[in-house]
């Protein structure tokens, strides 16, 4: 079959790859209907080392079960499922707790032997634990929305939830990239009353407004937190999503959080060590979040996207083909696309 | 009357300052029967810039009202009182939310023309919302464990509390300090089925183990790390209570926590960054805590402190009288005292 690899920085092929088979009882084989190219790929896709073997990538996809092994429960060739960006056996200790990603038995796609997202198949560890059934044909119209349950919509989701978003809550999601407008789209779902969202690409903010951010702030650094506060009367909000990962933007989560608040990150920290100063002590605030238990949060999440109540889907301003997957790359990396969806 | 002055790093000293008088309609004067020094007086102790004019400080007393102005309602001359450790009008929308040190109209003893607490009398601001009734007399056996509830317990209190101690909660405590111990105290009292207690101190780590720890873990730095994860199956323990403010101890804290799991920080910290990095991040640890809003607990602390079921008090280990409050710093920071308690 054909899957992508990455080589080094800048440097995404697509080749031929051995088909997948069943190695263990647990495992199933899927034929990916959906992938898609992630803001995290885009930090390998920035700096990773070159090396001569290149490395299996992509993280997100749903497609159609093809063999099942005989320990894989539940499972039936022909089934429409999502796998989540972690994979888990949603049985351990951790997994009942809602933690997949720090599964005592799991893993992440594209390593030791696992497929990677990005091609025409993937073998499937843990895979009754980690696959979710989705009540769709194969030519649905949902299949952009429902993709976003393997990753970006649970990552904003993931980010409200542990901030603490509800009604009363007001929230600044910082970043206008996949998940900061996913990020909008759970804290408006989950009843916050105003949503400051902070990003500077009008495209993309016009989206986050129609996702329920009643606010946008274009500017950053210092200007950016002097204009959260204006529109707080000086206190900033009760939580920030923050969704970039980068430490301007950590920096300006601490800026913008009102005292007593949660800052909660699910961007990918590109940084070793956090601001968190005697300042934000004094200010009694907390940090949250982290890598996102996406399989924790698709059985609430499914209804909203089957019924359309909500559409994360939309997300998604480019469709290519695998062949195309290194241009999707080129693509997302010089912002020209939000997100791209992958049709093997 | 006489009252402590700090003059630089190591210049502690005693002196004739103007008697306290009401100055605001709710300002009340308290004569002090107890105050006491505390771990966070040792930093300014440890590196103060010397000045010329000295610094008033301490920020834990209790005492006797003996002058309550016009607008200090439930207050009357001869009210025993502890005082939370910084004041707060205990009415502003903060204050409601129960985070006092945050207080729109508070501030900080030994501040801006307030009395410190190591002193015959302290001028109270917004006397109403700062001062708790204590239902004692002036020569109570209890007032040590009282004058504990004006910091030290209940900020071992708030760690536990925003960390989430509970029923089912595995605990590390970093710090055999007074709040290091009251810390142990409040989570036992929260119901923690285990509490690992870090310290080096034999004779504290003794009381702490007397305060409710299971275990004592004299190790630090990578062997501690690896003595508690020894402890609980390699996976850390649910919370951890940071009560040193130091980098190393921040670390450890990072090192000893289970994934999913809560580091909450009361040591005053005395570094700008917190090396919450990316394997922080994949572990979903959450980092909490601050400087604690003393006045919220004390209500609730008081009863089991009345009837003896917890006795913090246990934390001094030496008395002197105001004139030896510069011996009582020494003593301190040469960790030949635990917790000084001064009897002006």
């Amino acid at each position: 079959m054909r899957a992508t690899l990455i080589y080094g920085a800048g440097d995404v092929r697509v080749e031929q790859v051995p088909d997948p088979v069943l190695r263990e009882p647990t495992d199933a084989v899927v034929r990916v209907l959906r992938s898609c190219v992630c803001g995290s790929d885009l930090w390998p896709y920035a700096s990773r080392r070159e090396t001569e073997h290149g490395d299996r990538i992509g993280h997100e996809f749903l497609g159609v079960v093809e063999e099942v092994g005989r320990e894989a429960a539940g499972l039936t060739a022909g089934d429409v499922v999502v796998a989540p960006f972690v994979w888990a056996d949603n049985t351990c200790d951790f997994c009942r707790e809602g933690l997949q990603t720090s599964c005592r038995h799991g893993g992440s796609w594209g390593r030791g032997g696992v497929d990677g997202g990005q091609g025409e198949a993937v073998r499937v560890p843990q895979a009754q634990g980690t696959l979710v059934k989705l009540p769709v044909g194969e030519d649905s119209a949902l299949l952009p929305s429902l993709l976003t349950l393997s990753d970006v919509y649970p990552t904003g989701h993931h980010c409200a939830v542990t901030a603490g978003v509800g009604p009363r809550t007001t929230v600044t999601v910082i970043g206008d990239g996949a998940v900061g407008l996913c990020a909008v789209l759970a804290a408006k779902r989950l009843g916050a009353e105003r949503i400051i969202l902070m990003g500077r690409h009008k495209d993309r903010t016009d989206l986050g407004r129609e996702f329920g951010a009643t606010d946008v702030v274009a500017e950053r650094g210092e200007a950016g937190i002097e204009r959260v506060r204006e529109l707080t009367g000086g206190d900033g909000t009760h939580t920030v999503l923050e969704c970039v990962g980068l430490k301007p933007a950590i920096e300006t989560a601490f800026g913008v959080v009102r005292a007593g608040g949660v800052v909660s990150r699910v961007g990918a920290p590109q940084y070793p060590e956090v601001p968190a100063d005697f300042g934000v002590f004094l200010r009694n605030i907390t940090l949250t979040g982290g890598v996102a238990p996406a399989r924790a949060y698709i059985e609430e999440l499914l209804p909203d996207v089957l019924d359309g109540t909500v559409q994360p889907g939309r997300v998604f301003d480019c469709t290519i083909g695998l062949d195309d997957v290194p241009d999707g790359y080129r693509a997302m990396a010089a912002r020209e696309a939000l997100k791209v969806l992958i049709q093997p």
